[in-house]
């Protein structure tokens, strides 16, 4: 199994994430997103949106990050991190989708604006103040709809851990690198620090200094 | 099973559009948009997303549409619709997160500005002519990523009608409504050809007619 993959995307780091917790070792390509490699041959041939992460398996390719959540935890996580039943596969890809929209564009767009200084989401580059705007009012929206789930709940799904956890993870944890305060959620701060203590955990840069890119 | 949806949503025509594809009929309960029901009680107590469509089944509440398409299909597709195998899950997840960001932040975004004239996804209101040049671009680079795909392909996964398709389909189809041709792009629009002649298809305002909003 190859992951291609870059240390700072936080699409890659999920991936990452959820092989490490579950023990899968895959063989890791980089690409640089900062030198625009996703958007240049020969990444683009095989992945035309031009994203990262891109699992391939014999024959198998993956070029979303939450479809390689829901293959590797498919074939490797014993069926608690994708269910088998439709119900409960149902209740994950909630927030699955609410991963791909709302945090994409929300936390995630502010932080490829503050700290990358790259006009995300193909947007123009005389556009960053408008967009940082709408970026900032998405991701305090999307922060109160997680604390008003997480204040009752330890888990998005399923009372467990489980891929929509590891979906929704890195961008909500790394919203500071793009000037989004997580002090008045407190909920999603302890859910946070629950995915931290899971055993395997591993980081990626961001997580521990949101302002090191700015130094 | 009750459906809360609204006419002219197109994520609420998805659910009704698989439904009768498949012969299952929610009970429809509609919920009026256009004049913010989903932000308001009871709706929102039970959708803090505020977003349309919900289905409710017993105890189960699905409050996304691509949770709500793998749900029915899954119960009611005889594995055809939504497969049991992960890798084929996988496939068709790439197009159900594509639905979600691509789609959902492209044509999507340029039809809520152009026909309703409602800053989508919390833009503030004197960001419009900004935020729709910036829909016109994912739209259009969206429509280059699906044209590649259905060049060599008849349908996004598994060689057959899935719910990738159908999570896919409708803004896509509605484009024009949001002042993006589909003229470009023939294999897009043979693909639509092709979902519009499966036994039991529906159609939904709009994509007969893009004009009908602005007439």
């Amino acid at each position: 199994m190859q992951l291609y993959s870059f240390e700072e995307s936080g699409n890659s780091y999920k991936v990452r994430l959820l092989c490490a917790l579950l023990g899968v070792a895959p063989e890791l390509r980089n690409v640089s997103l900062l030198d625009d490699e996703q958007h240049q041959p020969p990444f683009i041939d095989f992945n035309p949106r031009g994203e990262v992460p891109v699992l391939v398996d014999g024959e198998l390719v993956l070029r979303d990050s939450s479809a390689i959540l829901l293959y590797i935890a498919g074939k490797h996580g014993n069926g608690l991190w994708w269910p088998a039943d439709v119900a409960r596969q149902a209740k994950v890809m909630e927030w699955l989708a609410f991963a791909a929209s709302w945090v994409q564009y929300g936390v995630f767009t502010a932080r490829a604006l503050v700290s990358f200084g790259i006009p995300a989401n193909g947007l123009p580059a005389d556009f960053q103040g408008e967009a940082l705007a709408a970026a900032h009012i998405r991701a305090r929206r999307s922060l109160e709809i997680l604390e008003t789930e997480l204040a009752t709940q330890a888990w998005l799904a399923l009372g467990r851990p489980t891929i929509a956890d590891i979906a929704v993870f890195p961008y909500i944890a790394l919203a500071p690198m793009g000037e989004v305060s997580l002090t008045p959620y407190p909920a999603v701060r302890a859910w946070i620090d629950r995915i931290k203590q899971l055993p395997g955990f591993v980081s990626m840069p961001g997580l521990e200094d949101p302002m090191y890119r700015r130094a």
